[in-house]
């Protein structure tokens, strides 16, 4: 048994850009010769989060619209009055999605399903570079 | 230390079939023989997820109003334009809800409150049957 | 490799109550002297979650709206209508946001972001005393 820990490095968009990071952790465990154990992905970060998805753009763009309408942008957030940087929905949407996962792998492989990618999805409201914690326990 | 993986055969009815699996995780930890350590369940799987709630007929009717209304399978979405499968709402609600859920365990016990029930939720559009991977490290 | 399990215990006001937990967890941690591993918290509760925001007061009350309007307490419930306990929002609440969450640390220090908290919900709707599951796995 050990710990491997490693990271992923994106460019976003923000503003809710989504980007598919499968074949990233695929990689990552692969690397790590480990036959089989759980991976843990985390975001450090109070404005992005982690799911998994049908990653097709109609999915996608339909995700998009759940969090536009519960989490609409244009309307007034304490968080915005108080600190001025307009990115008060960011932090709601975040803290609801979440900002870990865990998978489990065998033989080498993630037990995704056939049509189901890992997504970050980065809810800030500008460009941002972010380093995502992926961290193996496994033999 | 071990990693153990074992899975769970459901029949559901889709249309957000809520299925309480707590039982077939004891069993489950109950076989391994493992003391301590945590449980990883994953849905392999876009149009499912898994949480915890009190399993009874007030609160699962209660969980389904609430995607009905924030996720309302009767409007459009773009992944049923495209793909023509109408199960559109099923992909936004399950990566809302999310597909993994750690759990500890403790002689041999999970750590679960007196009125808490894992659940599976099917909100895929018609009948399916699923494999749940249910994953243990411990000791 | 070893599995370490804790609690933390918490009173709250019920209602949304939101604690942030971050120093608890890291003291945890410190105490157990793992360098590297995996931290799971898992909440035995049926009316409580736990997620990460930027702990200040904009973003609390912001998340709280966003509960408050998506499962709005002053509406009809199934499970009330049958128990009569009033507490059927904060069951849909807690099922929504999730028991469980899942953070990698390295060098014995979480890998949170910097403006990123730990907090514990308490959705039920009254004063409670909490016992939540912190284990660690790791070496």
């Amino acid at each position: 048994m050990s710990v491997q820990t490693r990271t992923i490095s994106l460019s976003t968009q923000g503003n809710a850009d989504i980007q598919d990071i499968t074949n990233q952790i695929m990689q990552i465990v692969d690397e790590t010769g480990l036959e089989k154990g759980t991976v843990t992905l985390f975001t450090p970060s109070a404005t992005s989060a982690l799911t998994t998805i049908e990653y097709e753009s109609g999915c996608i763009s339909d995700l998009r619209r759940l969090f536009d309408e519960i989490v609409d942008p244009q309307r007034h957030y304490a968080h915005n009055a108080r600190w001025g940087d307009g990115n008060g929905h960011s932090h709601v949407r975040a803290a609801l999605l979440g900002p870990s996962l865990s998978i489990p792998f065998v033989d080498r492989r993630l037990t995704l399903g056939t049509w189901q990618q890992v997504i970050f999805v980065d809810f800030d409201n500008r460009q941002r570079r972010r380093e995502l914690v992926v961290q193996l326990i496994g033999e």
